[in-house]
């Protein structure tokens, strides 16, 4: 894929511009960040689950983003109500499927979220996105990062299966696309120390594909933006506190040529 | 009104050397900064809304803080009876119309609160000031800043009706009571990036309606310290981020002269 | 108990080599800041309370906390489950009272949770412990630092009583445990101003009991690691929002040095 930096710098202009509504449900640990990390670039958050509200919150809406950090039955019942309007207003839906491997429950709720109805984005670490759809993989935690060539075959396999995008996070960002591999090599080790920016990278996804067409397009200039964002904050951290104070300081004062001298996709 | 520096940095100085408890029943998004923001300025934060306890906790309370966030079947029962018990106890309630207009469901639970007992204040920006009494009013999400006349009109209608002071927040705060407006010009654009710095503001009305008699002079005095404490953070602020960071940390070093230095109020 | 500073750094190394899954049950308003503060010293959190999910969870953890910071049924019944797991399998469990003494349901629960199997590590401030077994004792909010004699003697007879580390933190942390008392006079004043540091300490404690066998070791380490980092965090801090973040990046780059320079224990 032929994506340059001026065409990423000109998606996070048509953020800035646009400020589309994201729609996150997602878990209690990240949400604040996660709606600073949407308004620094530009997006303007929305995180709600009640399921009384969900399909007037989805209305809207140019995004959803459904992450299942922090489950529990009446979140589950609202993540397939926001999908099912999601999917019949034709806004993109990215699902971050947190910690599936790792417990039945989250395993379960993930792979019923995407029978239901596929997204467009599904976004996870290696042990995850084999968790979709292997029952032999398994998690140790949440934060594992065995990233493996099975877990990107898994990825190709989905993605054609389901006829969507799929990102495999981790040192190295792999996004495939109906037999498409992008690799994303941006990022810096420090970022696995803060608490989230996966479900960060997700929430881009999602305000990415709020003005952009193209899924993949999309998720590999969230991931990229997500990377430089990172080795930038890094720069000037001296550990994880700061790495994500800059980091969200990044994401509002990218500049195109930070992204030109950074920018690392191959394929 | 006349409210000087002087006495704004006294009312800060109450705060210190009392500790008032506030009561907050808030969403999930803002929790920890709310508690950060109000222990910085020098009260002390209990963020609490099992039904079991409500009672109880506004019992040890000097002011109760409800924001809509975040709501559920149980938080709403929860606002309701603390609300009771902090007017029979007779403390200053405080509430947040989080997303009213965005949704029925906020709209309903806001105005239901209100219908209920009116609030000491109530604060807002011009979209959920609007849709506390307007059904043609529409929010575009939370973070909406369609400041306008119009809300201004109903901050005013709202006060008399309710007998309560009313605060439309936005470039300019406006705080609407009893038939006057006072207007307060401080703050700086860059804390519309940073997620609950609104949900933050109706917390510290409560610090400062819970050791000052007079409403509007407590509400005043908090729109004028967030708004400070907000230029000073940006002075050295290099994106959003960062701004969070040296918020907290001015909350808790204001002095007099910062705030005589600053200070914008008229009307 | 002669513990020195290159014994802690060898408990921070093995912390750091093998990332104990530490699973939290605990309140909404810390979560992110305990799943950083883990990932900082090393360690692999994960927040997670869905009762369909507690057994699974636990089997893949090395200690499990139990924070009652913000309670509803649901999540109590996760707490007993949890528990009950936990100790089937063998692994420490850290109960933080958040609260005990200021409403009768969470007294009602720190007690029942004590009783259903006496946690391997209880860490609160004085008002807290001292409502674990006194009806008496009742604490102004949840940051109270009453600390006193009482309920260091209090922590004498639970620790006696129920076999297990007790920690009253406060300016000077006491640590009792079968007779023996451990003072730990690290951390600054300023640490009170940020919310769930005291979360935080009982998430760490975790940490440590989770790579070291002897409890009362891993948690005087667990206070000194603490406090040696809210110290120099402080130094750079210029209030409660900067000293989050120093904290964060200290407690990523202790090193043994730091430690032996500021490490002060007793008795």
């Amino acid at each position: 894929m032929k994506i340059n930096a001026e065409e990423i710098y000109g998606l996070i202009e048509r953020i800035r511009s646009q400020s589309p509504v994201i729609h996150n449900i997602t878990n209690y640990v990240v949400m604040n960040n996660t709606a600073n990390a949407l308004l620094a670039i530009g997006a303007s958050p929305v995180m709600a689950h009640a399921p009384e509200e969900m399909e007037e919150m989805v209305n809207i809406a140019s995004a959803l983003v459904i992450n299942i950090g922090t489950l529990s039955e009446n979140w589950i019942a609202s993540m397939f109500k926001a999908a099912r309007r999601a999917r019949e207003k034709g806004i993109p839906v990215i699902l971050d499927p947190v910690g599936a491997g790792a417990t039945t429950y989250r395993t379960k709720t993930a792979r019923e979220l995407i029978a239901a109805g596929p997204p467009t984005i599904i976004r996870g670490n290696a042990s995850e996105i084999m968790a979709l759809c292997d029952d032999q993989s398994r998690t140790k935690g949440v934060d594992s990062a065995a990233s493996s060539d099975r877990a990107i075959d898994i990825a190709r396999t989905l993605s054609e299966a389901h006829r969507c995008v799929i990102c495999v996070s981790g040192a190295v960002d792999y996004v495939a696309d109906q037999g498409k591999m992008i690799k994303v090599e941006n990022g810096h080790p420090m970022m696995s120390k803060v608490t989230g920016l996966g479900c960060t990278a997700s929430a881009l996804c999602g305000a990415f594909a709020a003005i952009e067409k193209s899924p993949v397009t999309a998720v590999v200039a969230a991931m990229a933006v997500m990377g430089i964002a990172g080795e930038l904050a890094a720069r000037k951290a001296a550990g994880p506190g700061s790495l994500q104070m800059h980091f969200l300081d990044w994401l509002y004062l990218l500049d195109v040529i930070d992204i030109s001298q950074l920018l690392k996709i191959e394929g």
